[in-house]
C-alpha cells in the first residue's frame, strides 16, 4: 500500500491547505485551521475534464464546507490533469474534443467516451487515496461531491466503494454510468440544467433514475450547462452535512 | 373594497396568531411576537385540498418563515374549505373524488377539474385578502407558496398579480395550468416526487417546463405523493427568503 506523502502546506482563506502525493497521484487535504481529525467527516471532491485539484470550484466548495462545517476535504488531479503527464491518448481525445468543438458538432459522444477511460484510471486511485488518508487517523464518514468529469469519475467509485455514504452528481450522460448508478444505494443529490445544449434534457433525466438510491434528489436548473447556480453549491453542502453529520 | 377584520388573537409557538376575514373569507395571520410590518416581508400560502388554513403543514410552514426570518404569513380558507360552507356543486365533486379513489380509478381528471373550479373563485378572494392586508401597512415584498391545490390556486394568482415577486409550487398535473405557468415570469422553486402514484412523471415535468420564469428550480425526491420530504420546506423557505430580503 501506498502511504500519503506531505508535499507543501500552506494557509488559504483560513483553510490549512497541504499538498501530497499517494505513489505518483498528487492531491491536495484542506482542513480546518485547528485541525483534529477525530471523526470529522471528509469529503472526496472530484474536478471537472480540463481542470485541475485546485481549480477554484474546488476551493471554493472546499471553504463552504471547512469553514461551514469543519469537514476535511481531499482533491486529486485526475490522470492527465493538473501536474499530470498527458499521454498520446490523452492529447489524441482532447485534439478530437477541440474538433469537434470547432466543428459545431455534439461533444457528448467524446466527453463520454475519453471520461469512460479516465475513470477507469482514477477509480483505483481515488481508492487508494482513500485508503491512504485513513490511514491517517481516525476520520468520520465519507461523502464524494463532483460534478461533470467529477461524475463521470465518482459514479463509478462510489458503486464500489462501501466507505462513501452520500454523494452529490451531476451534468453528465447516462451512456457510460447508468450501470454503475444501478448499484448505487447511498443518498445522492443530483444537478442537471434543464436547458444544456450539450446534455439533452432526456439524457440527464435518465442518469438520475438510474440510481438505485432510496433517498435522491434531483435540482434542475433553468439555463445552459455552463449557469449552473452558485446556490447549488451551497445545497450541496448541505446535504454533504445533513448525511455525514447524521451518521457520525 | 372589504376590510380586514381581526377576530380573534393568540400566540401559537411563539408566533402571534390572528384570526381574521375579509367579506366572508377567513384567514390567519401569523406574525413574529414583536411585531413590526415596515417593509417586512408578507409570504401568502395555499393550502392543499381537503384541508385548511391552520393545518398543521401550514403552521409549520408559517413557523420556519416567521421565526426563522421574521416575515408575516397570511393563509386563506380555500372556498368549500375549513370554516367555509361546501355548496352542492362541492359535494357533489368530493363524492365523486371518493367514488374514483375507492374505485382505484386515477383521481388526476377530478383533481384538476374541482381545483380549477375553486381557484376560478379563489384567486380574486386571494387579490381581495392581499389588498386588505397591504392596506394594514407598510410590507415589504410579496411571495407565495402554496403545493398540490395550492399550486392549483397559485399558478393562476401568480399570473395576474404583479405585486407577487416569487413563488414555491408544485405536485400538479399541467392541464389547467400551463398556459397561466407560461405567463409568470418571476423566480420559481418547484417540488415533484420521482415516484408519484398519482401524477405522471412526464405531467409533473411538463407543468415546470411550461413556466415562463428565467429563474427556475425543480426539486424531484424518490418516493411518492405524500413521501415529499421535509427539509423541502426548509429549501422553499431559504429560497423566499433569498429573493424577498434581496429584493427589500
Amino acid at each position: 500500500m501506498h502511504s500519503l506523502q506531505f508535499t507543501a502546506e500552506s494557509s488559504v482563506n483560513g483553510m490549512l491547505s497541504r499538498d501530497f502525493t499517494v505513489g505518483d497521484v498528487p492531491g491536495v487535504l484542506w482542513s480546518p485551521a485547528v485541525t483534529t481529525v477525530d471523526h470529522t467527516p471528509l469529503v472526496l471532491m472530484g474536478h471537472g475534464g480540463g481542470t485541475h485539484c485546485k481549480h477554484p470550484s474546488m476551493t471554493g466548495r472546499a471553504q463552504l464546507l471547512v469553514a461551514g462545517f469543519g469537514f476535511h476535504v481531499a482533491v486529486i488531479d485526475a490522470p492527465g490533469h493538473g501536474d499530470r503527464p498527458r499521454t498520446a491518448h490523452d492529447e489524441k481525445e482532447i485534439a478530437e474534443l477541440f474538433r469537434t468543438r470547432a466543428a459545431g458538432e455534439p461533444e457528448g459522444p467524446i466527453v463520454v467516451r475519453y471520461n469512460a477511460y479516465l475513470a477507469s484510471l482514477a477509480v483505483p486511485e481515488w481508492r487508494m487515496t482513500l485508503d491512504a488518508l485513513l490511514a491517517l487517523g481516525d476520520y468520520g464518514p465519507v461523502g464524494y461531491f463532483g460534478l461533470n468529469m467529477g461524475t463521470a469519475v465518482g459514479v463509478p467509485l462510489v458503486a464500489v466503494e462501501p466507505r462513501i455514504v452520500a454523494a452529490v452528481f451531476g451534468q453528465h450522460w447516462p451512456d457510460a454510468l447508468a450501470e454503475a448508478a444501478k448499484q448505487i444505494t447511498v443518498p445522492i443529490e443530483f444537478d442537471l440544467q434543464w436547458d444544456d445544449e450539450h446534455i439533452p434534457r432526456e439524457a440527464g433525466l435518465a442518469l438520475f433514475d438510474a440510481f438505485g438510491s432510496e433517498e435522491k434528489t434531483l435540482h434542475a436548473n433553468a439555463g445552459r450547462h455552463k449557469d449552473l447556480p452558485r446556490f447549488e453549491a451551497d445545497s450541496a453542502v448541505r446535504f454533504l452535512a445533513r448525511h455525514l453529520i447524521r451518521t457520525t
